[in-house]
């Protein structure tokens, strides 16, 4: 069955005689085995899934196994996003992405995910095969591998269509020690492209906006810029996704972390005019937009302008910037010096403007 | 903070300024954080946590690593049970014990778990206190550190209360290979302990049903229980949990990963007596009953008296019992001998009786 699957375009399933999620797919019995057989197992086709345990069992490649040093990175995430639908992704792409993209800004390879659904009764198959397939398309760009998995179904009314929670392990090569803690005064920031453009998409969905242009979200793998990236410059203090609470959030967190300030030059920041007008229209400040598919960076100041270059020829990274530097005073606060010269605190989001964004 | 806080018997919570969850608390802004820092922090106490980074890093222990084979089990389990609190544990205890007992099972030695965190808006703060307080034991008793989480909250209406998803890895000793392919003809079946009491205690508390004895759910860590009989016993074949889907479930899907028969001979199976009778006044079958804290292990036959007595000297494994034999013939079945002498198919559960019980 894999052989055949794998390769092909789409992800054809065979009969499936459910048009919608019943209680039943999240008994652990017959329909559940049904659902994994027909649907999940011949999209993420590999021997480790197939083995039907409780539990993978892997092997990391890498330095870090080899050298005996057994650094691996872990992490987690859930996603609630509404609609699961948006435009340049879906739900399924933003949980594989959200995943590996935070095992590749901890300087890790990410190697292998997890993914558990928690269904509500009555969700369209049609539409959790769509994800599926976008999870499929997900993971064979991020060279990571599903390998295990769990299902739940609630009521009707219990849940909102589909949650996922993904979690991704990868080694961490020898050496490699990237953190919010590590900026020091002098280095400077980059950002791999345009901010704000997840947190539009869906915003602009949800309130109806039409703009000229159709705003796509970001979302994307940072696997390989990250790879480029730390090949060419293994001075790099930091590493950081901007998703919730946007650029402003990573910032504040590693001006604390840091003991530093930030400073930022707003004239540097890349933002597509679409979504800065849609800013101004919902009253909301590009930089606690989230992305999904967007690093920021944060260098010694003698490796930025050839990072920025190397950057700058990566698929993932042709509108990055340097946005701004670390400096010793004020501590722990982010500022921006405005387009008019006046200079502002940029505070971490307080309350919740954009619920559900991922 | 961790150091006072991470040895008292209670985790206490410096003030905290909402007593419900608020959409807020999932922004990824300022109250994340102070969710984050003031309530999950002080519990799973941890050096890797406290970094707040995007990702844990992590050395493994253990042979594995050490021996440069580097096999690590992960694992994924969503909990959505209901309700929150019952007789003998709660969510919270029910995410680490279920994914530590995943681990196990597969003979890995558990090591780090993370938690994902799927809040519904207007969730009494104090309510995710106690779950927070559970897993803090809970990863305690299993020898586990929470090293990595995450947060979302949605609106009111759109999720029941708190939903978690806890991954975790281990690593798996050389040399072990534990698998429902590896049953042969002539070995026996021996559970850990009386079956069906965690899907009757979260039964009977939904149903309302009275009996002289309160009815609790055995959710337990099998960790070192599992350590204890690899420990005495080598050539054990396979160890599982059966939990959703019950005994029938693992049996089931042992007898077709081995291509094999499963035997079970009725009056052998642990039983409460309270168990009995309320899967009696609600139609169902104990072995389609979900478990918590107990485990089913497929031995040869010259193990198996030897490795039920090491079990019986364990906590975990008092009641243990040798409930069948694997045999040749039919293939793919579970077939149960009656107490009245009978023989009947033990099917998969089809549909589901029991929705959320984890």
């Amino acid at each position: 069955m894999p052989e055949a699957i794998a390769g092909s375009p789409t992800c054809p399933v065979p009969q499936f005689s459910y048009e919608q999620v019943v209680l039943g797919h999240g008994s652990g019995g017959r329909l559940t085995h049904n659902l994994i057989e027909r649907l999940f197992l011949p999209a993420f086709a590999n021997a480790t899934l197939e083995r039907l345990e409780d539990q993978a069992i892997v092997r990391l490649d890498g330095h870090a196994i080899d050298s005996g040093v057994g650094r691996i990175a872990f992490t987690t995430d859930a996603f609630v996003v509404r609609p699961l639908f948006f435009p340049g992704g879906d739900i399924g792409r933003l949980a594989v992405h959200g995943t590996v993209n935070d095992l590749a800004v901890g300087g890790a390879i990410p190697q292998f995910i997890s993914a558990a659904f928690i269904l509500e009764e009555g969700l369209a198959i049609d539409d959790l095969r769509r994800i599926v397939e976008s999870m499929r398309i997900a993971c064979r760009e991020s060279g990571v591998q599903l390998v295990t998995g769990d299902t739940k179904v609630v009521e009707r009314g219990k849940a909102d269509q589909v949650f996922i929670t993904t979690s991704g392990i990868g080694s961490v090569p020898a050496g490699r020690s990237l953190s919010i803690a590590n900026a020091r005064p002098g280095d400077r920031v980059i950002v791999s492209g345009t901010i704000g453009d997840h947190g539009i998409a869906i915003m602009s969905v949800r309130e109806g906006l039409e703009f000229d242009t159709v705003l796509e979200s970001d979302t994307a793998s940072l696997v390989d810029l990250v790879r480029v990236m730390l090949d060419a410059c293994a001075a790099i203090r930091c590493l950081r996704d901007p998703t919730r609470g946007g650029v402003a959030g990573t910032l504040n967190e590693l001006a604390a972390a840091s003991d530093v300030a930030v400073r930022l030059d707003e004239t540097s920041l890349p933002i597509r005019p679409a979504v800065k007008a849609a800013c101004e229209l919902l009253g909301l400040d590009p930089l606690h937009v989230a992305n999904e598919g967007k690093l920021v960076a944060v260098v010694p100041p003698e490796d930025a302008q050839r990072l920025l270059a190397v950057m700058r020829q990566h698929p993932q990274g042709r509108e990055a910037a340097i946005i701004g530097t670390i400096e010793r005073e004020p501590r722990k606060l982010v500022t921006m010096k405005s387009w008019i010269g006046g200079e502002r605190v940029v505070a971490m989001l307080s309350g919740e403007m954009l619920p559900r964004i991922c």
